[in-house]
């Protein structure tokens, strides 16, 4: 098995059972604990590994988003396709996304804090352009935005682990409620 | 320093370093491990006396908020006054409520998670109600709604958390966004 597939499937077994020891962890993906233990020296190597891919992921979200160029240019148009396109790819990604932001160990390993900062400083301008472009509420923070957005995506991601909603139309579900709020019109 | 006191003191650790051992817990609230031994059996111990006072909590927010009997009456005025006063009270108690629903621990102790369900089970009731009384949004599931209430709770606990938020207007941060969305009109 690849890294990378092994990777996922150990997310999967975590976002079930964040405590899962190493032994839960090979015994649910199917390989010896041998095997798993070749792969990643410790539980902390693994996990830090799932975090370094977890930025991986909210980076390329970003980039494809073209956050920054959209951002920067100020043009409503464009900064609002890039809104779009990266709740789409937040959603998509909201498995690891909020399992690396919720996890107990990621939030203290230095190195994945600092990438964390860097990655939130590149949304939040984009929510920031947002509001300057007319798109986004101004009587917030743009951080509180950010905020909003990581409460939607844990919620989607805990409502669909408990089973009270299946994926599709999740980031209908998580896009609207985020923009309109819950309030009838 | 009386139970409930040490309970505080022990979120407030947790909050702020989810792995905390039992000897940091004790290190941090100011008392001896063994005084706090004392107190509590184990670590496992700890944390299910703090999801059955979360649970405690939880419930009544439900009671201040009159929710079940404001949800049976059917009346716009009283549903939207229970559900206000219900998202005023959360607010309030954002640290333990998010703690406790996003602890690895608490969400495997079987006990809390049959209360844990039956206290959804009441708070979906009275969004339900809202629904049908044309106060909320009736094109996404009620069940969605109490689950976007959640993520923004655990937002407003890590904003907090991470020093990007002070405590002062964060209940109206959390009731305008997930009311009205952040969309601007």
């Amino acid at each position: 098995m690849e890294t990378s597939e092994l990777l996922a499937r150990a997310v999967a077994v975590l976002n079930a059972n964040h405590g899962a020891s190493m032994a839960t962890i090979a015994q649910q993906i199917g390989i010896s604990r041998a095997t798993l233990n070749r792969r990643f020296a410790s539980r902390e190597d693994l996990l830090r590994q799932l975090g370094e891919r977890a930025s991986d992921r909210w980076e390329r979200s970003l980039e494809i988003a073209d956050a920054d160029a959209a951002g920067a240019s100020g043009d409503p148009a464009r900064i609002e396709r890039a809104l779009h396109t990266l709740l789409r790819e937040y959603v998509a990604e909201a498995d690891e996304y909020g399992f690396a932001l919720t996890d107990v160990f990621l939030e203290q390993v230095p190195e994945l804090a600092g990438r964390s900062e860097e990655l939130t400083r590149r949304e939040t301008a984009l929510l920031a352009a947002g509001q300057q472009a007319g798109l986004l509420r101004t009587d917030v923070p743009a951080r509180w935005l950010s905020w909003s957005i990581f409460g939607q995506l844990v919620a989607a991601r805990d409502a669909v682990r408990f089973g009270d909603l299946g994926r599709r139309g999740l980031e209908n579900l998580v896009t609207t409620t985020l923009l309109e709020g819950i309030r009838r019109r």
